[in-house]
C-alpha cells in the first residue's frame, strides 16, 4: 500500500526481494507508527532472525519472508553440485523454520518453493526457480488479499461507521491486508465511510498498526479504548464489524482471533449489527472439530501490566509521523499480576459471514462447500 | 483500609483531619500505585485545589474533602463577629464548591454542614460544630460503605472469581469503597475468593489504583486486559461481576458508569454471570427518565493515544510499591486522533440486582421502593 514520507508517496510491500543485492526488504514493524524504515535483510540467517525477533509479523507477511528467505538461501550458494546444494538447502530451510516454530504459514510457503525450486535441472535453474516461486507466492498473497477486497467491498456503503479490532492489514500480509482489504476496494471505489480502531490492547495493534495503515492511506478514522465499542453501539454510531481471523474452523465455523473479538461479536449480534471476519484460504483450519480445542496462548503478563509507548507531552499534537523510541512504562500496580490470553474464539452464530478471496460464506456453509474453499482431504 | 509501607501496616481513611494542624490528610492518588504519601492541605484553598488538581477524586472523598474543607476554612478565622464569620465561610464555601463545579457531593456535604454549623450561638460554637459535622459526613460515608459490604458480601461465596471494573473503592470514598466492600468484608468473614480487575482503559484505574488496594488488603487478584472478561467468561473462569456507578436512574434502573461497563454487563447476561452494581443512596438520580439524557462526557483523546507509567525494564519483577515518576508515553499513530466517551450505560434489563446499604433491590425495584432509599420528592 501506499505509505507517505516527508511529502513523498511510494507504494510498498510489507515483503519484498532485490534481486541486485540478493537480499529481503522488510518494513520494520517494530518501529511503526513513530518510525518507518525498510530493513533489508542480506542473507538466510538475518531473514530468519527477523521473523524470530518480529521486525515482520503477520501470517501472509512471515509466509513470504519465508519463502524469499529460502530463495535467498539458495542464490547464496556457490557451485554445481545439486547434492552439496540440496544439503545447503535443507539448512536454510531449518533455520527459517526454527524462526517461528509454532507457524504454519513458513513452512507451507516454503514447502511449495522447494516443489517448484526441485523441478530444475540445474543449481543454476533451481537457483532462479526459487525465486520465481516466491515472488509467485508474495504475488498470490496479495491477489488473495484483493480478493477479499472486492467481495468485502460490496458491504461497506457511503456514511458508514465500520469498527475493527487488532491489526488484520497490509502488515500482516504482503499488501493489503484481510480485514482492511474491503475498506481499501471501497475507496478505490470512491465510497466515504469511516473506521473505528480498537486500541485493541494489551498489544495496541489496532492504535499503532491499524491506525497508522488508515492514515497512510487517508482513510477517515478514529482510535478508541476497547471498552468504548459497546457504547458506540448502543447509540448506533456503528454499521459494520470487519476483523481478520488466526483459525477459522471449517467444520464448525468458530473463529480463533486477538483476545477482544468474541466480546465485539457479542455486542453487534445484540446491536444486530453485521459482524463479519475476512481470511485467506490459508487460515481455516479443516481438522479440529471444536473451538474449545484450541490452544489459547497465555502471554507474558508485562504486556497487560504496562504499555509501549514514545515519552511525549500528553497535551502535544503531533500531526505527522516524527521518529522517536518507544519505552516500556509500568502502568499497574507493582505488586499486582496478570492474566493474559492471547486469542478468544468467536462462535458461528455470531458471525454474519467469512469473506474469502472465493466468496462471502455463512461460517457453518464452509464445510459443505470445502472443495470450493481448498479442502484437501476426503 | 489498610496500607502496608515498608513492613509497617496501618489504617488509614481516603481523607481525615488534623485537628491540631487544622489540615485535611489526603492520599496522593494521583502517586498511586507507585508511591503513596499522604499530603496535608493546610488551609481551605489548598483543599479546594487538591479537589480541583485529582488530589483526591471519587464522589463520596471529594464531598469528604469539601466537607472538611469547610471545617477548615470556618476554624481558621479569628474573631467574634458572626456577620463577618459568616461572609467567610461564604468564601471558603464557593471556593470549594469552585474547584469542581460539575459535582454535586461537594455542594450536599457542605450544606449539611452548613446547616448544622448555623444552629452554634457564637461563632467558637458554629466553628466546632462544622468539624463535628464534617466528621460525621465522613463517618456515615464510611458506615453506608460498610453498610453495602455487609449486604453483599452474602453474594461472594468460597471459591468463587469476582470481576469489577474501573475503581470503586475506597480510594473513591472516605473508606471500605463500593464495588470493593462485598470484598473486603467477604474477606473479614474468612472467605476465599479471587478478583479479576479489568486495566479500564483508557484512564487504568482498574490495574492502578483497584489493584493496588486489593494488593494492599491481600486479596488474591489479577489485572486483565478489558478485552479478556469475554474470553474468562466463556471458559467459566467468572461467577460474579460487582461494579460501582456514577449514577443510578433512580426511576428506570438504568446505570451511567465507567466506560466498558455495559460491555462486561451484556457478556455477563449472555453466560447468565450475575452482574451487581454497588452504589451509596446518594448517587440515585430520581430525577431524569431515561439514560439517553445522561451526558456522555467525551474526554481529551491523549489518554486513548497514550498511557500513564513508570519506565521499567518490562520483564523485571517488582514485588512490592516502590517510588517512581510516571511519564506520559504515546502508544498511538501520531497521525490519528481518537475517540473517548467516559461513561456508558448498563439497561435495568442486564443487572441482577443494585447493593446499597439499605440492602440489595431489582433495578426496577428501585422506583416503588423510594421512600425507604432516601426519595424526598413527592
Amino acid at each position: 500500500m501506499n505509505v507517505t514520507i516527508r511529502g513523498q508517496t511510494r507504494h510498498y510491500r510489507t515483503v519484498a526481494f532485490d534481486t541486485q543485492q540478493n537480499a529481503v526488504l522488510l518494513i520494520e514493524q517494530r518501529l511503526l507508527p513513530h518510525e518507518f524504515k525498510i530493513v533489508p535483510t542480506r542473507n538466510f540467517r538475518d531473514t530468519a532472525l527477523a521473523i524470530k525477533d518480529m521486525i515482520v509479523r503477520g501470517a501472509g507477511a512471515i509466509g513470504a519472508t519465508a519463502a524469499y528467505g529460502l530463495a535467498q538461501g539458495a542464490r547464496a550458494f556457490k557451485g554445481r553440485d545439486l547434492k552439496k546444494f540440496a544439503e545447503h538447502v535443507a539448512t536454510v530451510y531449518q533455520t527459517l523454520k526454527a524462526a517461528r516454530p509454532t507457524a504454519v504459514d513458513p513452512v507451507n510457503a516454503m514447502n511449495g518453493v522447494c516443489a517448484i525450486m526441485r523441478t530444475g535441472e540445474t543449481v543454476e535453474e533451481q537457483q532462479s526457480l526459487a525465486l520465481a516461486a516466491a515472488e509467485e507466492f508474495a504475488n498470490e498473497d496479495a491477489r488473495h488479499c484483493a480478493e477479499i477486497g472486492e467481495h468485502g467491498a460490496k458491504l461497506i456503503r457511503n456514511g458508514m461507521n465500520v469498527l475493527t479490532h487488532c491489526n488484520a492489514g497490509w502488515l500482516a500480509f504482503v499488501d493489503i491486508g484481510s480485514a482492511t482489504a474491503p475498506m481499501y476496494a471501497a475507496q478505490a471505489q470512491g465510497k466515504k465511510f469511516h473506521v473505528f480502531c480498537d486500541e485493541t490492547r494489551p498489544r495496541s495493534q489496532g492504535a499503532t498498526l491499524t491506525a497508522w495503515e488508515l492514515s497512510q492511506q487517508k482513510i477517515s478514522h478514529h482510535i478508541i479504548a476497547d471498552n468504548a465499542a459497546g457504547h458506540l453501539m448502543q447509540r448506533g454510531e456503528i454499521d459494520l464489524v470487519i476483523v481478520g481471523s488466526d483459525r477459522t474452523l471449517g467444520r464448525t465455523g468458530e473463529v480463533a482471533n486477538k483476545i477482544g473479538t468474541y466480546t465485539k461479536a457479542v455486542l453487534a449480534a445484540r446491536h444486530k449489527i453485521p459482524f463479519y471476519v475476512a481470511i485467506p484460504l490459508s487460515t481455516i483450519d479443516w481438522n479440529l472439530k471444536s473451538g474449545f480445542d484450541i490452544p489459547i496462548e497465555e502471554r507474558h503478563e508485562s504486556e497487560v501490566l504496562g504499555a509501549w509507548g514514545v515519552p511525549q507531552d500528553p497535551k502535544s499534537k503531533v500531526q505527522s509521523p516524527k521518529s522517536g523510541k518507544s519505552i516500556y512504562v509500568r502502568v499497574a500496580d507493582p505488586a499486582s499480576g496478570a492474566r493474559n490470553p492471547g486469542f478468544d474464539v468467536t462462535p458461528a452464530e455470531l458471525i454474519t459471514g467469512i469473506i474469502t478471496p472465493a466468496g462471502i460464506f455463512k461460517p457453518r456453509e464452509l464445510w459443505s462447500r470445502r472443495k470450493e474453499l481448498g479442502f484437501a482431504g476426503k
